[in-house]
C-alpha cells in the first residue's frame, strides 16, 4: 500500500470528522480555493483548483534559535526544543479579508499594464505561552496563491534568529519537474527533467562543478516548474516573491510523498536570517495552470512586489547592446592587462607591467567596437576587463581585488567615453567584485561618481567566487541586502544595474526598476564553457525568468568554437535562427548582442532582426509552449504598430504554424521571415537560415519548420 | 624528576655535539645573544641575556589550509598533513644582516624622540619539496628581540591561508605572570596574578561575563609581563608588533613546560589569515629587563613599526576633554532619548516619540558641560548618545543600528558645536557601531563629511557587541583590516580617531598617529560596573600599554555610587589622589577627565592638577616600578619647563621618596603636592587628600605616603 495515500486518507477523513478549516478563501473569479486550519495549534493550508487538490494539507511554520549568540554553523544542529519556534502552540485570535483588482504599468515590461487582482486573507495567530502574535497573509489570485508570514512589533517579539523556515507544498501526485540542484552559491546548473520520486535518486549526478558553490543534498532551487500529465495536464509553478533582507530559499524534496518545504540560506554562523519586528518575509508562490503558456502569463510575482519607490524614472531606459567580451569569455582575448599573476591594489603599476598581448579592452579594438555598434543602432557597448586587478582575479579569497575606478594603462576612459558619445552610443561599466562585496560597498561612492563624470549610465555587476565576508554566501540575507544597496545606491547616481552571478530575482524590478536585469542562472557563456542543453531555453522562462529579466546574452551566430581554436569541440548547442529567436523567448529590457562584430559581417541580412527587434513591449502573447519542448511568442514593440514573433525547439525538429490573429484586423503589415534552412542542424549545419517577405494581415497563418535546436524570428510592422 | 629539565638536558647535549647553531645574533650592547638553528628543516630560536638563557630552544614556523575554500569552522580541526605547512623541511639557502641606530620623533609621546637601536638577522629558508622560500627576520635591540615571518612573492607562493601560526617561546622557569585570559572578542578581563603553572588551573575562574565573548581555553592575552623572582629578578614582557592585516595573537598556556605558543584569531570559516605575498607578518616581541622600570622604558614595539605616511600630522593634536558620558556609565542617564526598545533607522520619527526624561546628550545639559570644561581650559568635550538609535543598540545583532548622522530631537548639532567654538573648545564626537562594522563603512563618508562641517576634529568608536559581517571576532584580520580602514579614512578628513573595543594596539599609532588612542583593555568604565581590582592600574603600563596609548578615561573623584543611589555598593577602588597620579602613569596624549563637573566644583583645589597636567611629553622617567605593586614616574610637559610626578599602589599602603634629581640643575621649581590625607583609604576615605606647595631644586627629596589604592601627584613649574 502507497503511504503517501495512507496519510491522504487519514488527512482527508480528519477533516470530514472534525472541520478543521476555519478559513476559506477563493480566488475572484472562483476556481482557486484556499483553506486554512489550525490542528494542534499548528497552521496548515490546503489549495484546490476547480475543485480537485493542487496542494495537499501542508504545514506552516519556523523554528528560531533561542538568541542572538550564534557562534558557528554547528549550532544549527542542536536540538532546542521548540519552545521558541513558531510553527506550533497557535490559537487564531482573528481574520482579516481584503480584495483588491487594479492595474499597474512596470516602467519596462512585457505588456504596456499588468492586472493585480485578489482576494486577500489574514489569519493572525496567537501562541499563548509565549505570548507572541503573527499572522499569515495569504492572497488568492486567478492563477494561484502567495503567502507570507508577517511579525508584527510587540513585547515578546522584537527580535530573533531564524534556524528554518518550514513552508510545506505537499503535491497530491508525482509531478513531472524540471529542476537544477539547490545551492547556496550559484544558480548555474544544467537543468534536469524527471519526476519528483526520481530527484532524490538523480541528484547527485546533476551537481556540476563551479567557480563557488555549496550544494545542499536532496533540495532544488526555485522557481521550479512542475507538471501533472495525462488528460488533464495541470502546471504548478513554486516561487518567491518580494525577497527583501531575508535570505532565498530552496526546496527541500521529499521524493517518497511528493513534497516540498523551503530550505533558507545560512549565513556564516549557520543563522538563517536576523529579524527585527515589524517584518514580513518574502511571499511563498504557487501559480497554477491548464496550459504551460498559462504559467508565463503570470505576473503574480511582480504583483505581490511593491510598487516602486522612486519618484522619478524616466532615465531608466530599455537597452540593446554590445560587447567586448565574448571573446574573453571563448579565449581569444583576456581580461588581464599582463603577464604577472600577482598583483597589489595601489602599489603595483600596471604602466610598468609586460603586457600580455591578449588584452581586449585596448584603446584600438574598443573603437573599432564602438564603429560597428554605432552603425548598426545599439544603445550601449560593455566593455569588460577595462580597470586594473584582473590578474589575479579569482580564487584567492583576496579581497581587495578591484577598485573599479582605475582604467588599465591602454584603456582611455575619457578619450573611449568621448568618441562613444559623438556616435551616438554609451559605454556600459562593468563592475566585478569576484564576490568581495564589502571591498565594492567601499569603493561604490568613487564608482559611480566616476561613471557620472564620464557618462556612463549602467553597469554590469559580477560576483564570482566565494563572497567576502568569508563564510557568507551568495544568497544569504547579508548578501540579498548587499545587492539591493547597489541598486539603491545606483539610483541615487541614477544608473542602472544588470547583476551576474546575484541573487534569483523576486519581482523586485518592480520596487527598484532600475535593477534592471540579472544573470542569476546558467547564460549563454556556458555554451563556451561546455555546452548548454538544447531545451535549457524552453526552460529558463517558466523558472528563472518568472522572477524578472534575464541577461541571457544570446545573438551568438559562430557556435562552434571550432572556427577560433581548430579541433575545439566546444560549441553553442542552437542553429542561428534559434539565437535570433531568443530575442523575443527570452524577455529583458536588456539585451545583448554577444557575439563577435566579424561574426555579425558575414551575415548582415540575419543580424537585421536584432537591429529590428524591441527590448520593451506593450503585449505579449504566448502562443504555445512546453517546458522543455518548445516555445512561440509574439510580443509587440513598445509604442509602436510593430510585432516579433520567436519560436524555439529543443534538440527535436518542430514544425509550428504562426496564427497572426494577434495583429490588428484590417491592417496589413511587413512581415520578414528569418527561419532555419532546409538542412539547418544545431550540430551539423547551425548557420544555414532562409530569410523571406511576406505582407499579412491577421488571417495569415505562417507554416514554420525549425530544425533540431533550431528556430525562427519573424518582424511584423504595419504598413501605412 | 622533572621533565621540564630532561628535555632541557637534551637540547643542550644536541647543541653541544652538534653545533646546530649556525647563526648568532648580537644586541648593539652585546648583552642579548639570538641563536638560530635548523634541526632536522625545522626553524628553532634561543635568547640569551647575560650569558643565560632567557628563551630556550624555541619552535617557529606556520601551518597552512591546503587551499582557500574554507566552508566552515569545522575545518579547522581537520587533519591535513603538513604537506602544505611552512615548519619543516627546511634548509637554510642564505642570511643577510643589518644594523640600525637612529632616532626619531614621535608625533605626540612619552619622550621627545625615541632611539631605535638594532642588530638584524634574515634567515633565507628554503622547502626543496615544495620548492618555498620564507625568511625569518630577527632584530635585537638592547632591550630585547623582535621577530617575524616574511614571505617573498614567489610562483609556488603567492597566495595561502594560515591555519596557524606555532610561534613558540619556552621559558626555562615557572615565572610569575600577571595575566588575562585569551578571548577572540574582548579584553577587558580582571588581571590574575599566578606562576605560569598555576594559569591551567586558574583560567576557568578568570573567565568574567562580557557583552562580546569567546575565551579561548588555556590562553592569555598580549602583552604579557612575567618575572623570574629571586635574587637576580628578570622581567620579559612577551608582545607584538605592527599588527596588519593579520589576526591578533593570543598566547597558548604549557603550564607544565612554561611554554608559550602564538594562537592567532580565527575568522567566521576558522580561518586565520588570508595572505598574498609578499608579505611580513606581524613581529613577536620579547622584552627583557633587570628591572620592571627598563620593561616600561623600552620603544622596541614602536621601533618596529613603520615610521608614519602622513605627509603632515600638523592637524594631530593631544587632548584633554571631559565627557557628557559618566553619568551614564553609573546610571544616572541614558543614551536613548526615548521610552521605544525597538526603533527602525530611516523609519522612526523620533520626534514623536515619548522623551524617557533621562537622556544626557540635550541642549541644556551639553551648554552646561561646554561652559565647565572651556572655563577649566580644557580642549574637548565628548558627547555620547546624541544620535538616534540608542533604543535597540545592543545585543539583537541589528545591522542597521546607527547613521552616525542624525541626532536626536533635543540635540541641535549646529548650535552646540557654534556655542563651544565661541567658548575655545572642540566637540568630540562618538560613533558607536554595534559591533556592526559594516553598516559603520557604509556610513563612514557622510559621517566625516557631518564631523567637518561642524568642527569636529576627533571621534570615539566603539565596537560593543558581537561583531558583524556576523562570525568575525573583534580580532580577527578582517576586523582589524577595518579599525585601519577607519583610521586612514579619519586621515583623510583629518580627523582623530579614540577606538574603544578595538584590538589592543601593536605601536600603530607611530604608523597611523591620527589613531591616537584606544580602550582595549578595561578601563574605568569597569569601575563602575563592579570594580576593577586595586592593582588594575600598576599593570596596565607593563601589558596593555606597551603597544600604545589608552583612553583610560581616569579623574573620578565621587568614587562611591552610593552617593548617586543610597546603598549602592559599587566604587571605584582608589582614593583621590591616586585618580590624580593616574594622569601621569597612564600615558596617553588623549586624557579624560572623567567624572562629572559638579564633583570637580566640589574639590576645585585638587582638580587643579588635572587642569594643569600636560598630556604630550619631551621627557619621562620611570622613579620606581613593580607590577600588580606600585608605579612612580615623572615626566617633562612639551616644549615646558614643567614637570609631572605620579605615583599610585596596589591594595596596599607605601611610603616612597621623589627624588627630584631628573630636574635640571641649579634651577629653582615651584612644587605642588597632592598626596592622600593621613586617613586617606579607597574604602573608607577615599576623597581624604592634602595639598601643598614647596618650592624645590634638583636636590630635593619629597616623601611621600601612598594610603591603600591611593597615590599622589606633584606638579613642578620653573621659577623665572
Amino acid at each position: 500500500m502507497n503511504l503517501k495515500k495512507v496519510s491522504l486518507a487519514v488527512a482527508f477523513f480528519g477533516l470530514t470528522l472534525g472541520g478543521l478549516y476555519g478559513q476559506t478563501l477563493k480566488s475572484p473569479d472562483g476556481k482557486f480555493q484556499m483553506d486554512f486550519s489550525l490542528k494542534n495549534g499548528t497552521p496548515y493550508y490546503q489549495l484546490k483548483y476547480n475543485g480537485k487538490v493542487v496542494v495537499e494539507e501542508s504545514k506552516l511554520g519556523l523554528r528560531l534559535f533561542k538568541d542572538n549568540n550564534i557562534q558557528f554553523a554547528s549550532e544549527i544542529n542542536k536540538t532546542e526544543g521548540n519552545e521558541n519556534d513558531l510553527n506550533q502552540g497557535f490559537s487564531k485570535v482573528s481574520e482579516k479579508r481584503d480584495t483588491k483588482n487594479e492595474s499597474w504599468q512596470p516602467v519596462m515590461g512585457e505588456k504596456k499594464s499588468y492586472i493585480n487582482n485578489y482576494n486577500e486573507l489574514t489569519v493572525n495567530l496567537h501562541q499563548d505561552k509565549q505570548d507572541r502574535t503573527i499572522a499569515i497573509k495569504f492572497r488568492l489570485f486567478n492563477d494561484g496563491l502567495g503567502f507570507r508570514y508577517e511579525f508584527p512589533q510587540q513585547k515578546n517579539l522584537n527580535y530573533f534568529v531564524i534556524k528554518e523556515e518550514d513552508s510545506e507544498i505537499d503535491l497530491p501526485s508525482d509531478m513531472k519537474a524540471w529542476w537544477i540542484v539547490g545551492d547556496y552559491d550559484t544558480q548555474e546548473y544544467q537543468y534536469q527533467t524527471s519526476k519528483i520520486s526520481e530527484i532524490a535518486a538523480k541528484w547527485a549526478g546533476a551537481v556540476e562543478q563551479n567557480a563557488s558553490q555549496f550544494p545542499i543534498k536532496n533540495t532544488v532551487q526555485t522557481p521550479l516548474i512542475l507538471k501533472k500529465e495525462g488528460k488533464e495536464p495541470l502546471y504548478v509553478d513554486l516561487g518567491e516573491a518580494a525577497l527583501i533582507n531575508y535570505p532565498a530559499s530552496h526546496l527541500e524534496v521529499d521524493s517518497q510523498n511528493y513534497k516540498f518545504k523551503t530550505h533558507l540560506t545560512p549565513d556564516a554562523q549557520g543563522a538563517k536570517g536576523y529579524i527585527q519586528t515589524p517584518f514580513n518575509t518574502p511571499w511563498r508562490t504557487i501559480i497554477v495552470s491548464p496550459t504551460a503558456a498559462g504559467i508565463l502569463d503570470s505576473k503574480m510575482i511582480f504583483n505581490l512586489n511593491e510598487p516602486t519607490e522612486y519618484k522619478d524614472t524616466s532615465w531608466i531606459k530599455p537597452t540593446k547592446y554590445m560587447g567586448v567580451w565574448w571573446e574573453m569569455i571563448i579565449g581569444k582575448s583576456q581580461w588581464a592587462y599582463s603577464t604577472e599573476d600577482n598583483v597589489h591594489l595601489g602599489k603595483t603599476d600596471f604602466s610598468k607591467l609586460t603586457p600580455n598581448g591578449k588584452h581586449a579592452a585596448n584603446n584600438t579594438k574598443v573603437r573599432e567596437y564602438i564603429d560597428f555598434a554605432a552603425k548598426n543602432g545599439f544603445d550601449g557597448l560593455l566593455i569588460e576587463g577595462w580597470n586594473v586587478g584582473w590578474e589575479d582575479w579569482f580564487g584567492h579569497s583576496k579581497e581587495d581585488v578591484f577598485d573599479f575606478v582605475t582604467p588599465y594603462p591602454d584603456f582611455d576612459i575619457a578619450a573611449l567615453n568621448d568618441y562613444a558619445h559623438s556616435k551616438g552610443i554609451k559605454l556600459i561599466m562593468h563592475h566585478e567584485t569576484s564576490g568581495s562585496t564589502v571591498n565594492y560597498e567601499r569603493w561604490l561612492d568613487p564608482a559611480f561618481k566616476l561613471m557620472n563624470k564620464y557618462g556612463y549610465d549602467a553597469v554590469k555587476t559580477g560576483y564570482v567566487g566565494n563572497i567576502i565576508p568569508r563564510g557568507e554566501h551568495h544568497y544569504s540575507q547579508w548578501t540579498n541586502n548587499h545587492y539591493l544597496h547597489v541598486a539603491k545606491k545606483a539610483a541615487d547616481y541614477k544608473i542602472m544595474v544588470n547583476s551576474h552571478e546575484s541573487v534569483r530575482p523576486t519581482g523586485l524590478n518592480r520596487t527598484y526598476p532600475n535593477w534592471i536585469a540579472a544573470e542569476a542562472a546558467r547564460g549563454t557563456e556556458y555554451d563556451a564553457f561546455g555546452g548548454n542543453n538544447a531545451d535549457h531555453t524552453t526552460i529558463l522562462p517558466f523558472t528563472r525568468q518568472m522572477g524578472g529579466p534575464m541577461d541571457y546574452t544570446p545573438g551568438i551566430f559562430q557556435t562552434k568554437m571550432d572556427y577560433y581554436f581548430p579541433g575545439d569541440k566546444r560549441m553553442v548547442k542552437t542553429t542561428l535562427a534559434k539565437q535570433l529567436a531568443l530575442y523575443v523567448t527570452m524577455y529583458s529590457p536588456l539585451q545583448m548582442a554577444a557575439d563577435l562584430p566579424e561574426n555579425y559581417a558575414k551575415h548582415m541580412d540575419a543580424f537585421q532582426f536584432i537591429k529590428d527587434v524591441a527590448v520593451d513591449w506593450d503585449d505579449t502573447k504566448i502562443l504555445d509552449a512546453e517546458p522543455g519542448d518548445y516555445l512561440h511568442i509574439a510580443r509587440k514593440a513598445k509604442g509602436k504598430d510593430e510585432w516579433y514573433v520567436g519560436g524555439i525547439t529543443d534538440e527535436n525538429k518542430r514544425e509550428f504554424t504562426v496564427d497572426l490573429s494577434f495583429l490588428d484586423k484590417g491592417k496589413k503589415y511587413e512581415a520578414v521571415i528569418y527561419e532555419d534552412g532546409k538542412d539547418a542542424d544545431y550540430d551539423t549545419n547551425p548557420q544555414s537560415y532562409h530569410i523571406y517577405k511576406k505582407t499579412v494581415t491577421s488571417a495569415t497563418k505562417i507554416p514554420v519548420k525549425l530544425a533540431r535546436s533550431g528556430g525562427y524570428a519573424i518582424s511584423l510592422k504595419a504598413v501605412k
